[in-house]
Parts: C-alpha cells; sequence; structure tokens
C-alpha cells in the first residue's frame, strides 16, 4: 500500500475506552452475557452451533453497552427498582437483532471474512445463515414481550422495520456511484443509527427517563451510530492494520459504495471516473487497484472529508447529552463517542 | 404420467368451502386486507413492489379466516366490544409472518415458481427476497405491538422461534432419505402446523375465550396444519393438475423429502433404495423419472398411508373444537378441515 496514515499517539483508545466503560457496568453485562447464552439455546442443534458461533465471537457488545449505560446514566447510580432485569433482558435483544442483521447482511454481501473469521454463511453456505438469522430475530422478539413494554416494543418493532428497509434502499442501489450524500446517510441512519438509537432508548424508557432524558439518549444513539459508521467506512481505506476486528480494503474488494467512494467519485476527472466505473460498479479489478483507489482518494481529501463529517455528528451527539448532569457516566459516554473518531489513526 | 388417480365428485371442493367461510366475515377479512395493503406501503418502493407481488398473488388468506373464524367462534355471532380490530391486526399480523416465510423458503428451496407465477427470488434475486422477508417479518411485529397483548405477542413470538427451528431442522436433513416420519412430523409441525395454531390462538384470545376455548382451537389449528400439509405432500405426487396453485412434481424435482417419500424408500427394495438415491439424494434425475417415482410410490401405497395420517389429524382437529355449541361457525370449520382431505381428489 503507498499511502501510510501516521499512527498517532492517543491518551485512550475506543477499546480501552470500551473496556472502562464496560468495567463500569460489569454486573450487568454478565447478566446481558448470561441472557444470551440462555437464548442461545435450541433444541435443533445446528441453530445453537451457528447462533453461538457468531454472536460469541468476541464482538465489542457496544449495542447492549448503550442500552446498560443509558439505564445508569439516567438512574445516576440510584438504586433500581427490586429486581429489574428489563434494561438487561432489552440488551440482549438488541444485540440478537445486530447479529440477525449480520447474518443476512454477510449473505447479500457474500461476505467471507467477519472479525478475521470465515463468515457463517461461508461455513454453513447462505441458506443456514438466512435461517438462523430468523431465529435470532425471532428470539430478540421473544425477549422483547418478555421485558419490554408497549413504548420499547414499539421502538424496537419500528427499527427492525427501518433497517429492513434501510437494507433493500442499499440494494437498490448497489454499485451505483452516483448516489448522492443524502441517501448515502440514509442508507447509515437506517442500518445502523437506528439501533444504536433504539439501544439507548430502551435503556433510557426502562429507568423510567424523562421525555427529554429518552429524546437526548435517542439523538445520542443516532449520532454516535452515524459518526461510529462513517469511521468505519473511512478506517476501510486506511492503511492501519492493527485496527481490530476490520480488514482493510474489504469494503473495496466488495465494490460497497461507501462515502470515501462517494466523495472520490464526484471528485474525480474521466479517467478517475472510469476507474471507479470498472473497479466498483463493474467489480473488475486488477492487482495494484486498491493502491490506486487510495491514490485517488487521497488525492482529494476523501477520507479527512469523511472524517470531517464523522466529527460533525460526534458533536452533535456529544452536546445531545447536555441536559444530563454532570456524573462519571455521562463522561464516559462523551469520551465513548470521541475515542471512536480516533480509531482511525 | 402413468398413474392418475380418479377424480371423485364431491359435494363441495376445498375452495368453494373457504368462499362460503370466507363470506360469513366478508366485512372482517376486508378489514384485513385493508391493513394489509396499508402495512406493505414503505418509502422504498423495490419493497413495496416485492412485497404486493407476493402477499397480493392470491394465496388463500386461509391463516387470517383461521383468526377470524376463531374470533367469532368464540363471539357466535355476538357483539364484539366497540371498536375493537385487535383480532383484524393480529390476522394481519400472522398473514405477513406467513408471507415472509415464504419468502425466505423459496430462496431456501431454490424455488423457481409459485402459485403458477416466478418467484421473488426468481424476479427479483435471492438477495431482495431475504431482506423483504425480514421486512415483512417486521411489519408483523409492528402490528402485533400494536394489536397484541401479552399473550398473543407471546404465542406469535415463540411461533416466529418455532418456525425458523423447523427450517433449520428440514435443511439440517436435506436429502437425507432415512430420517423418519417422526422427524418430518417434527418439521411439519414447525413449519405449517405452528402458524395454523397461532392463528387460532390470537383469534380465541382477542375474543376473550376461556382457557378450555383457547386450547381447543389451539389444538384444531395444530391439528388442521397437518392435515392440511400432508395433503400438500400427497398432491404433489398425484396426477390432477386442476389442483389450484400447485405444480405437481415439484417437491421431486427439488429433491425435496416429504412423507410419501420417506413411506415408499422405507419400503422399496435394493434397486429402488437406488433409483430414490440418485434421483433425491444426489438429485441426478432424468426423463421419465418422476413417472417411475410415482409407480413405486402407488406399488407401496404411499399416497394412501399418507392420507391416511392426514385423516387422523383431522379426526383430532375436528373433534378438538367439540367443546363449542353448535354454530354456523363451529360446522364451517369442520367442513373446511373435512373438505382439505379431499383437495387430493
Amino acid at each position: 500500500m503507498s499511502n501510510v496514515l501516521p499512527l498517532k499517539k492517543k491518551e485512550i483508545t475506543f477499546e480501552q475506552d470500551i473496556d472502562e466503560i464496560s468495567a463500569l457496568f460489569k454486573e450487568d453485562l454478565v447478566s446481558v452475557n448470561t441472557i444470551i447464552l440462555d437464548k442461545l439455546d435450541s433444541n435443533v442443534p445446528l441453530v445453537q452451533e451457528v447462533a453461538k458461533y457468531l454472536i460469541l465471537s468476541g464482538g465489542k457488545r457496544l449495542r447492549p453497552l448503550l442500552t446498560v449505560s443509558s439505564f445508569h446514566l439516567i438512574n445516576n447510580g440510584g438504586l433500581q427498582e427490586e429486581n429489574s432485569i428489563n434494561h438487561i433482558g432489552l440488551a440482549a435483544a438488541v444485540e440478537f437483532i445486530h447479529t440477525a442483521t449480520l447474518l443476512h447482511d454477510d449473505v447479500i454481501d457474500e461476505s467471507k471474512q467477519r472479525r478475521g473469521k470465515p463468515t457463517a454463511n461461508e461455513k454453513w453456505k447462505n441458506k443456514t445463515s438466512v435461517l438462523v438469522g430468523d431465529f435470532l430475530f425471532s428470539r430478540a422478539f421473544q425477549l422483547m414481550t418478555k421485558y419490554g413494554n408497549s413504548a420499547t416494543l414499539k421502538i424496537l418493532a419500528d427499527t427492525s422495520v427501518t433497517i429492513s428497509e434501510g437494507e433493500v434502499l442499499e440494494l437498490a442501489n448497489d454499485k451505483n456511484l452516483e448516489i448522492n450524500e443524502d441517501l448515502y446517510f440514509d442508507v447509515v441512519n437506517a442500518k445502523t443509527a437506528s439501533l444504536f438509537s433504539a439501544a439507548c432508548q430502551v435503556g433510557s424508557i426502562s429507568a423510567n427517563g424523562t421525555k427529554a432524558e429518552i429524546n437526548a439518549l435517542k439523538s445520542f444513539g443516532t449520532n454516535f451510530g452515524m459518526t461510529f459508521q462513517l469511521i468505519d467506512d473511512a478506517i476501510d481505506y486506511s492503511s492501519n492494520q492493527k485496527i481490530i476486528g476490520k480488514n482493510i480494503g474489504d469494503d473495496f474488494k466488495e465494490g460497497k459504495i461507501t462515502l470515501p467512494i462517494i466523495l472520490a467519485f464526484g471528485r474525480s476527472n474521466d479517467k478517475e471516473k472510469r476507474f471507479w466505473n470498472r473497479t466498483i460498479s463493474k467489480l473488475k479489478q486488477e492487482l495494484g487497484d486498491f493502491d490506486n483507489a487510495l491514490e485517488i482518494i487521497n488525492k482529494y481529501q476523501c477520507i479527512e472529508d469523511t472524517i470531517t463529517r464523522a466529527k460533525h455528528f460526534s458533536n452533535v451527539a456529544i452536546d445531545s447529552i447536555d441536559i444530563f448532569k454532570e456524573s462519571k457516566f455521562k463522561e464516559k459516554l462523551a469520551s465513548l463517542v470521541s475515542t471512536s473518531l480516533s480509531r482511525i489513526y
């Protein structure tokens, strides 16, 4: 690779930040894990095997963490209602919805690797991934039914509709280099930000937050989700191989159109546009194409501008929790958004 | 085709029976259709197009009919609570779950035709079918959330888990000629009967049925579902081309293992077993194989025995609604089960 971004020293990495915030809610996260394990159980051995493969493969559990954090931000360390584990059950439901979409996503994208391991569709074929995704999705609804109230049920059901619509919107614009940023933001909002937001909302509602508090965390989740995904998209064109669980260049190999590509295509000259048409729209790639892609992307500062867009959403996210009084929970949530930006360096 | 089953004259066909019972609940079924149309709406045009293609393609709407019939069997024509349309919304939810599973089923089975038209996966590719299936599934949960109570939500969420587990169980035993009847019944119970049963249960609960009434209709649905699917499987090896919406021989072409095949394989001699291994397990089929399959199936009376099994379930179904006093609703539900048996002639 020809363009190496400098590896800046940061006080704390995103992963360290996740570890620190996870330590604050250790007991809750252990409980979430217990419910997840309990609900992976199935009389059909293949269901268990495939579901466990993905859900126990060392993901960050970022979405359950948001549910639990939102719950405690509102409670501010106060005692919770005796025996109330609604936020725990809902956090597990959110993780199940997330995992179900990953399974179906990998089928749609024909992905071969996730988190450095073969994808489930690669290991067990597409059919199994589709069906086990359906199983996890159904399990999520069982959990919601058990631990949710009418408000949280509505949020999670609406979010599931939004996610699937976002997936189809993306598929309908597959390989179309001329989509604009707005459509791309719509897709990211639907596919990623909506579940971040739902995770925060169901945590807030379980803590009996006020309308203003729930709305604050709803906005926090949405904007953190946008930040997270834009940085994810930028990382795919960075050259820092140390980023955990990411395989640099995968989006390019799959011809996936993300913000760096949208910006680069818009700014490209005719010769460069032909390059994008061949490599992305027609997916006819040759040796050296990824380096060439990086060159064009860097020539037009598309990574910097993607990060600038991400920074905008991170600012909105951090400001949205201003209404809460200072606490270690608030501080850590804001810090998480900030360090998520630095994942790329 | 060499073996033509006689076309017996029946007083009334299954389709006529569906029409008659549908006429009893015309207003409710119009309302179900209105909610279905309303909920097919999406900002993403492709979602709408694909969802409408399948859900408006002239299915029998058998499951919503069961919800509505169960509701009225309990109410027995009595006035319903003012403005209560819970059973309508739940009937639509059941149809959405059914349609979502059809979309994913056709992807899993690589089916090319359904109800005499190209399948959605054939028309728009597998990816779209997977995602629009997810959309319909999510829409079902939105409807459940809106029109359900904790009991109906639990039933439909549990049923969705059961369906997906049944699908995986079937896939895990794909092309395995040595599966026994019990496993086959487990699959049919999970894939078909559980949703028939759920449809009846949510209708009964919406009508505030007693525990005994709800359980009676739960059993009715399960056993009607078993009857329906076994006859469906038998039809695939019948020679009556007039059966609406069925393409005779499709199961054989796809190498799908259903009861006629399980019975035939168990009774086959070595030469015949080799035939099944080649045509079903290895899916290497030649011209004339279907006729040969029919010959073996008829030699061992496998269709008759499949019908005998179906008859067993139909008896249980009809007896299970004994607890209800006589009414036109009860009479029509029992008749529906009886005529479903005669679909094959």
